[in-house]
């Protein structure tokens, strides 16, 4: 990420420093603001994600495990190891499963070498599903999400230094 | 946002894309990579500010109204307004800001020319609770925030064109 020179024209930003300063905060005003930032745009995106995924019958964790499970070689993952990978909860991961399952788009079946473990392994229909919600999210149907696709390589990449920083290196 | 023309060769990003095209997904991989960004950091971001803030007896939300509301001329506003601001539900924003009177940080006041509104303003311990927090955040003593405190700037300017498209003009 570079830091653009003439940054401090930006109106919204000048408006925060500005306020900042003039209100006596002695403190820097950037974790306050980036951190403010990055959890409203996660809201927006989680609502706007439900709005377009609305169409497919899935869930937005339904959407992640299943493009995750579409990118690992051969298709099939533990629960424990998707619920890292996704970053949510085991039991959130578990219960979108069991929907995921009874839609057909993925099958539990025994690890091949521990019978004890179970693997969850996305099917001809769960991969197409992973396709098709890809597809629709690259041209997106409602808003905000359709002002916002030419921008997700840059804030793909704009994320990075920052969650190497704090060590995401998962992805 | 510029983007770097070095950027395919970040292992993270090349590991991803190749996976992508290896795996037969034909759309386009950056919503989900974006998408999925953000929300990683969101979570890294809130348990490190709630591991950041646990000396301070205020949660997140209310390290959020405390500063919100130090940076508001007169230091008052309604609670619709608050939730507003900071993205949050109104009944957390009520309960958070119940707690912040109780520690005499902030105190409910009638509106001067609508005495049926209600208005939430911050006293002098509040303001105070504000640049100390603020303070901390620009010196952070746990992991990850020491090591992400250098790029809060970048990634505020970072994500400005992203909610610009996405209609969120306000901080």
């Amino acid at each position: 990420v570079q830091t653009p020179t003439q940054g401090r024209a930006d109106p919204l930003v000048t408006g925060a420093l500005e306020r900042w300063e003039r209100q006596g905060l002695t403190a820097e005003p950037w974790p306050f603001l980036a951190i403010c930032s990055v959890s409203r745009l996660q809201q927006i995106l989680t609502k706007a994600l439900d709005a377009e995924l609305s169409t497919f019958r899935i869930s937005r964790t339904g959407y992640f495990l299943l493009t995750t499970l579409a990118l690992i070689t051969g298709g099939s993952a533990r629960l424990s190891t998707l619920s890292r990978l996704i970053s949510v909860h085991p039991t959130t991961v578990k219960l979108t499963i069991d929907q995921l399952e009874t839609e057909g788009l993925v099958a539990r079946r025994a690890h091949p070498r521990d019978r004890r473990t179970t693997l969850v392994e996305i099917t001809e229909s769960g991969l197409q599903c992973a396709r098709a919600t890809n597809e629709a999210l690259t041209q997106p149907k409602t808003a905000p999400l359709d002002e916002m696709s030419e921008l997700y390589e840059d804030l793909f990449r704009a994320l990075q230094p920052v969650r190497t920083a704090a060590g995401d290196t998962d992805l």
